[in-house]
């Protein structure tokens, strides 16, 4: 058992889907990372969040025993994200970011983080990904999350990090954006060869893909889900199943191997299929070792 | 072993995709079908032609052993499609259809197919699929396909149909226009509560998915393919290696059961992934007994 870092955002949402809407909610990909992967292993979060971030929001993570040392309190307000998602529920618009205190983030380490040995740069600025990532002495295995705004705003600072990760998670699009082809197992190929050994194609309702130059594909799909409120969140879920059941299975000092990974891919599975049956964190905070346990013998047995 | 009955369209298509195009080369929902399935049991085609389908096409199947006693050839052009994939390749659009000979097709069955235990209803006119079951005695396991212009044009038919068959094969675009659902999940348990046991939803890249009300949903993911060439009779192809192996494991007094409904699933699921990889019938084709056993050990180990 080891502990995962992850730095991301803390956000309060504004979210319109065909189920509803939420209004300035409990949001962020740190958010939603820290909660899913604090059912299997402790949690560091690196990020910052203004003087309007409640107690109570706190609290949630707080609860689950994650750490917040390094999360920064500064005069401002919270990052703000608004989008809306249509017909097609697998692709959010965005409607307003208002960056407000992440701005000026800039992150700086708590002493007792930098040895951490798993590391998740979620989806932020690559250059602040980079900015962590080279505060920690000795990660051990390194994961990063990102979106088309940073692959075409800043794809020579996302291909740096991209050399220093040992995986990658992307939706189809956006690997296909990165690599400039439009077959999805060529993009994932090619991801590959920008330097992380792992890569993980998230495909919503289509479950999800994790490719290994050496071992080749591994396939997962979605649990079957009929009531999809607010997609939001889904793939921060994901990751953070991931990177927890990664950091549960294996001590600091040893590298994940291929069978920890599809573990992990199922992991990760199950938490996005729960995030995205309510608004905000609603659902995800329901997840419980019993809940769990029992959706992935359901995950289980759709595929054997 | 037994013997499978199919019922469908034999063609000459234009197609044109991203990667080239292809004038009056071989198709048709039949062909397919009977190349894929003539792989593990034997076929019995019942279809129409007209004077200027070639001899070297018809020995296509004949050397496959595929019974074309129930082939009619009459006087006029055999059925033409034309269409064309764009950018979204699990996407036709139709720029024309030529009925031809089709358009009086009236099928009769020779004597010798009426036992068959084994149907298949490709995708055609849903009164000729019913005029072609009701001339079977007594079935045993039907199936049928469909698509969006009979959904639209001739709904009520297609229930009728729906209500007579075992499964059904369709896209998930399909199964919520017929359901009038956005959800894929509800839209195949509302479609098997229209009378057909199983569900089969063909999602291209993203694999297949089988559902029985008792049983639930088992998921295939697809085979991964970098150079897809042309999609045209991906799906037929499915459904011959899925029905092709239901004959070949089960007598012709056997139900199949989930165990030989999974074998189908993955056996169509190779099938079409090789289809997909050439124009027209040229990819099926070579597909031997050696190829396929080697894509099916890939697509397991990319499962398990």
């Amino acid at each position: 058992m080891s502990a995962v870092l992850v730095v991301g955002s803390l956000a309060y949402d504004s979210v319109k889907t065909p189920s509803g809407k939420a209004e300035k909610s409990l949001g962020g990909s740190a958010n939603y990372f820290s909660l899913a992967a604090s059912l299997f292993s402790r949690v560091r979060v690196v990020g910052v969040v203004g003087e309007d971030y409640s107690e109570q929001d706190r609290q949630i993570l707080l609860k689950r025993e994650v750490d917040l040392t390094g999360l920064q309190t500064v005069a401002g307000k919270t990052f703000h994200w608004e989008g809306t998602y249509e017909n097609n529920l697998n692709e959010a618009v965005t409607l307003k970011t208002e960056l407000n205190v992440f701005a000026q983030f800039n992150p700086t380490l708590p002493e007792d983080y930098r040895d951490s040995a798993y590391v998740f740069l979620a989806n932020i600025d690559p250059t602040l990904q980079l900015q962590v990532l080279s505060q920690v002495k000795k990660p051990v295995f390194v994961g990063m999350d990102s979106m088309n705004f940073w692959i075409g705003s800043k794809q020579s600072e996302l291909r740096e990090v991209l050399k220093k990760v040992d995986i990658v998670f992307m939706n189809d699009a956006e690997a296909k954006m990165l690599t400039q082809t439009s077959n999805t197992i060529t993009a994932i190929k090619k991801t590959a060869e920008l330097g992380p050994k792992y890569v993980v194609i998230k495909k919503g309702e289509y479950g999800a893909t994790l490719y290994s130059q050496k071992y080749g594909f591994y396939q997962i799909p979605a649990l079957p889900v009929e009531n999809v409120v607010d997609p939001t969140g889904a793939g921060d879920s994901f990751a953070g199943g991931f990177f927890g059941t990664l950091a549960s299975r294996l001590n600091a000092d040893q590298i994940p191997e291929w069978n920890d990974l599809k573990a992990a891919t199922l992991a990760g599975t199950v938490m996005s299929s729960q995030t995205i049956q309510d608004f905000s964190m609603k659902a995800l905070i329901k997840v419980d070792q019993n809940l769990f346990e029992g959706q992935l013998v359901q995950l289980k047995q759709m595929i054997h």
